[in-house]
């Protein structure tokens, strides 16, 4: 062990151990997709990190590991984790309708079917991203820190201080910066979940509005500061998940922010972030913070991990090998996508009267309105435009934060195989690309092509 | 010609006179991009208006013209244009690098290579795209007139007094909404004007900020009132130009919406709209009005044709037939896009030292921040970042108005032939779509696909 601990740097090299065994792991760290969280385990145990990071308890990544073995230690050094508390002990209960894609941390999406039947999406069968174990939270005890480095000031709010403050209910979309992730490591593999179509919902969220909160404490708008959301989720070394927005996006009175305690109506439940999430329409699920603890108004942008190393896209050609987490911005505002709900791919159907009927999805980041959603099934010689179904009224130009429901009935003969395109097009008329390939990129983020589906008419 | 008087709508037919010739016109009506514009016109004779919309002068379009022929006029009742002023006589003197696709009304823009030596473009290259002929305008008479409908406040102001108020310059980019229509054409045909990659232009624009003298009039900012400019330039009906843009772009002190008369230092010119233009950054050029006379705040957009039957966008699968205009919103800020400017499609280049070297521009509407340009020479299986020449700074968030230039350097082999293509991609991460099969649109507009560019190395 002691050997282990000096070799905690690229320049001494990189050792860990999991278990008994000794790895020398300098030549993969550049290429894991969290390096610089790896470095935090570098010359010691990993066990504890595992324990949390549970994704990596696949047949795939331990014969990775063993590929890396140079010895063992003393059994007297071994550290394990029969010692260690279980932070997945108080897991809440989930409905089982949501696919896990991993169970520690809960990661998991409803069937795509189900989004397309309701405008707001039941909280039960909302998709559920969490990067650590849930907390656990005592209300009684639970307060909100505040501290803007820019003046100084600090303020603790508890939770009953909070839901006294003017209530205010915004109607908005969240979504994950890896859904249909799934689709994109059709095209060539990516380490991280592979989410479907449905790491998506829409809700109405109600609670006390940002830019009231900071302007009573002083805060004027500039272009270049920030606003940072730490959860009260921690990893092995007890730093929370945190990441940032800009802090004109917090100020806007038009940018809708608001730290959120009702979901649908309902106080948030746990895998949502009970009992405060930062609520940041427009922009990526991984910036609206759950189980939110602190926020800080501060000149720089989060350093968290999540910030800095990870949720941001690259040219298709960038490979780990190659990859600058710093010249990437941290993605914001998503882009316009679509998504083929029902059928799904690979039915078989029964046509009605010669028609069958297709639904899904449509959402631009960043407040755009769907406009338009245009299916092909020729291979895009033809476009039938969808009836949006339920057109998002948003409350102004740029404030459109609600998905678009869309139907669409196809013409089709007996025995046709055909694939269903989706395209959908916003008010900057920004278009979906159209495929996964020439946008595919490391990280597997930001995966917004034509959304396709093949089916064969009975 | 009295039976040409009483037919003049679609229940009575529509008949036009032009020179000695009686056309029946109704079939065509709903298929010519201005069907509204040539309701104007229904029962009486075209010339004067083809005196203003020279762009009907070709072969072609008398062809198609005699197809609907049905009689001819008595001698006596023939109009004709002999006595009608000469509105084309006072046009400006243009630099003969302006490539014109009309010279009445004077639509030109330059060969795309000059736009990449400058970041700023010098005025003289800036594209010019008139509607209408170049309103003459007395300086000493002229007056810049402000209705708030809102509240029934009115304003006049002479040029001298708008010259006291505060100055603010902006640097934005503006781009005809039919930018790249040329290439969108080789699909299929498109009325319209077939614009390179070069309708659009970068410049440093100093004037009065709009939200200040409207806030001076007691304008409230709200979500669904419409801010109109009217030109000076006007058609044969006295009807000037005239668009919208949304109340809350022009009250937004982060929108930069400026009245601009200066152009990178210098006075407006004619050709660009002197003395005063509207600069709305972000948006499509049609809204960025010229020759401003009048300004109108309201409860609703413009009426005028090239904001309700124009400068919109639809399914490629809709067309004249199927076309209703109200289904789709005024374009505004523009989606991304980019070109590549050098080489030209069919060059032939030599290599120097293995590679070529390839240069454009990007941009994107909205305020949206260039973030990277990925070219690829074999269809997408590769891609190389080019290098951002000229990283637009903007002052802050969606407040990126100018394009970013770009180079890149291609290796290549002796004798090789390649298709170049450029992707953009923006701070939302929204990136170009890859073809203009799949968002053509019979109005030609908002082409904003993957440039492409055939070369042969020599």
């Amino acid at each position: 062990m002691d050997d282990v601990t000096k070799h905690n740097s690229p320049q001494t090299g990189i050792w860990i151990t999991y278990g008994i065994g000794v790895y020398d792991i300098t030549s993969f760290v550049p290429k894991h997709p969290g390096s610089d969280k790896v470095m935090l385990a570098a010359g010691s145990a990993i066990d504890p990190f595992w324990h949390i990071y549970q994704q990596h308890n696949t047949k795939e990544v331990l014969k990775l590991l063993e590929t890396f073995r140079i010895g063992n230690l003393k059994e007297d050094d071994v550290i394990g984790t029969k010692d260690l508390d279980n932070p997945w002990a108080t897991e809440p209960k989930r409905h089982p309708i949501l696919k896990a894609a991993t169970q520690r941390p809960f990661n998991a999406e409803p069937p795509a079917s189900v989004l397309v039947d309701s405008f707001l999406t039941p909280n039960e069968f909302f998709y559920v991203r969490n990067h650590l174990p849930v907390p656990e939270v005592n209300i009684e005890e639970y307060e909100l820190e505040i501290d803007v480095e820019l003046n100084d000031k600090s303020k603790r709010l508890s939770f009953e201080e909070l839901k006294k403050l003017p209530k205010h209910t915004v109607t908005a979309t969240i979504m994950c910066g890896g859904n249909r992730r799934g689709e994109m490591m059709e095209i060539k593999p990516i380490k991280g979940l592979p989410w479907g179509p449905s790491a998506v919902g829409n809700a109405e969220w109600s609670g006390v509005r940002l830019v009231d909160l900071l302007k009573e404490m002083g805060v004027e708008s500039d272009e270049t500061s920030h606003v940072h959301f730490e959860g009260l989720d921690t990893d092995p070394t007890h730093t929370p998940y945190a990441a940032s927005i800009p802090l004109s996006k917090a100020m806007d009175p038009r940018g809708d922010v608001i730290l959120a305690y009702e979901m649908n109506g309902q106080p948030l439940n746990r895998d949502h972030g009970y009992p405060l999430r930062a609520i940041v329409p427009g922009v990526v699920g991984s910036r609206n913070v759950k189980w939110l603890g602190r926020i800080v108004v501060s000149k720089d942008e989060s350093d968290s991990h999540w910030q800095q190393n990870d949720y941001k896209s690259f040219s298709p050609s960038t490979d780990w090998d190659t990859v600058d987490f710093k010249r990437a911005p941290a993605i914001q505002n998503m882009p316009i996508t679509s998504a083929i709900c029902t059928p799904a791919n690979g039915d078989r159907l029964e046509a009605k009267d010669g028609y069958i009927t297709v639904k899904g999805y449509a959402w631009s980041g960043g407040g755009q309105a769907i406009i338009r959603v245009d299916l092909s099934v020729d291979g895009g010689n033809s476009w039938i435009v969808a009836d949006l179904d339920q057109v998002e009224q948003g409350t102004g130009r740029g404030r459109h934060w609600s998905w678009s429901l869309w139907t669409a009935k196809i013409p089709v003969k007996r025995g046709q195989k055909i694939e269903i395109w989706s395209k959908a097009v916003d008010d900057n008329y920004n278009a979906q690309p159209e495929t996964f390939k020439n946008i595919w990129n490391l990280r597997g983020v930001v995966g917004n092509a034509y959304s396709r589906v093949k089916v064969e008419v009975k």
